[in-house]
């Protein structure tokens, strides 16, 4: 079985993309009812032009049930449909270890997802106890939301050097990052934050939400965010792809727009020499 | 409707009770295997003497679709018989407005919790969007757990002044609190720390986990805990009330474990001049 990095590499590897789409099914935007037919159609536009699909529990929780269920089912056929392609649970988990582990069972295994998210405010033993088994997190480092600043900049003082908390986080994942299954989120909203992360930390996967709606930075999350090889990142954008078009011709439209977004992100790759 | 302070103090007053049950239904630990069936049991022998119950999201998530259909049954079960009794659901969510806005209706409506936890990582706009309707929220400030000391200890630096960074969380929650439907969650293993939030937060409901199996010392949990008039404080214990028998009496055993914590709390409260 492969290991998570090995993963996260062959899943942009197999498509010549570091797209992900995130799979956030809201009511009041999709043109169609069904959740799980939305999915699939934006899956079956996609599926050979994207390394990952990140859906965020919140949209399917807020449909109870159904939702759950709809979320089981597209993640099945995910699978089906793409044997490299990443699949990320976006929950951001966090608990006390016998809870974590309780998580980890849930969404590795309930769930069906190869990583997830995680936030990071309750330390140490609240991340370690991943499975293994090929199994991944990205913790949350700088996110992409304006509160972001509220906690993450404050300046922690640690044997007397002063840094913002976000690269104490990155740095701390670093340090647990003995069986190389930790990645990072930092949003495309702060391109400076990015770029000190990945200095921090050359190695580890980031996630790079915010592209998009959210209004980040395409070219300088690219630049700042990949490691010198030009690889490993994961850029996600949701509802940019999803909800591109409100007709029925949706899922072409969702196609068009990841096309557009891997040629835009293929030209900076080649401006920097970087590229495939 | 009432407010959700008005809601906390009512859960408490109407069975004279700070005890809430944590539902976590462990599989290796339960005598017996229906989940529903046996919170049923655990809710009818305790639902006059505590004032509330926290089913903990992960260990329903841990056990899929059906485990979210006993998560279902066991809150609306709790609603028929106890008119106060506050429902707690324990998820520790947090992420970016839109999509907190999605766990809000998750937790609220598809659930139907009364109150929820979160955590603070992602600031200001990831706990806000409380709907209101006598809604609340519960932000992880000092949490019961080891790696607690990871990052909610760290000294920050603001305005040339420094302090942890969990009172510095306490300071915001307190300054966002307009509504008064913010609580804050400080372990009862770290008694120093909880007497610490309770004085920069004279007035806000404290959720007090760690007592029992994690070692939280109850004595000091609700002298520093209290409120100056003894009150607006919740504590959780799950697994040593759950668990305390393994045979077939383990509602009579968790009754009486139920009631031997209120007792040890009266005994508190009564040598500190607080009791009902």
């Amino acid at each position: 079985m492969e290991s998570f990095i090995e993963k996260v590499r062959l899943a942009s590897e197999n498509v010549r993309s570091f797209l992900c789409v995130g799979l956030d099914p809201n009511p009041q935007l999709m043109p169609i009812t069904d959740v799980f037919e939305f999915n699939r159609a934006i899956i079956d536009a996609t599926i050979d032009i994207v390394c990952a699909y990140k859906p965020n529990m919140a949209f399917y929780e807020a449909l109870g049930l159904q939702g759950m269920n709809s979320l089981v089912r597209t993640v099945e056929y995910i699978k089906q449909k793409g044997a490299h392609t990443l699949i990320i649970g976006d929950g951001k988990r966090g608990d006390i270890g016998s809870s974590m582990a309780a998580y980890y069972t849930a969404m590795y295994e309930s769930w069906g997802f190869d990583a997830i998210t995680v936030a990071p405010y309750m330390g140490k033993d609240s991340i370690l106890p991943i499975p293994g088994n090929g199994k991944g997190v990205f913790v949350l480092c700088r996110t992409s939301n304006p509160g972001a600043q509220d906690f993450q900049d404050l300046s922690v003082t640690i044997s007397g050097k002063s840094l913002p908390l976000y690269q104490h986080v990155a740095l701390k994942c670093s340090e647990w990052n003995i069986d190389q299954n930790i990645g990072l989120v930092v949003g495309a909203t702060y391109p400076d934050e990015l770029k000190q992360t990945r200095m921090l930390c050359p190695h580890m996967p980031i996630l790079i939400p915010g592209v998009g709606t959210q209004g980040g930075d395409l070219p300088s999350a690219i630049r700042w965010g990949c490691d010198q090889n030009g690889r490993n990142i994961i850029v996600n954008s949701s509802r940019q792809i999803l909800y591109s078009s409100t007709n029925n011709d949706f899922d072409i439209s969702a196609r068009q727009e990841a096309l557009r977004i891997n040629q835009e992100i293929d030209a900076i790759l080649t401006m920097e020499n970087k590229s495939w």
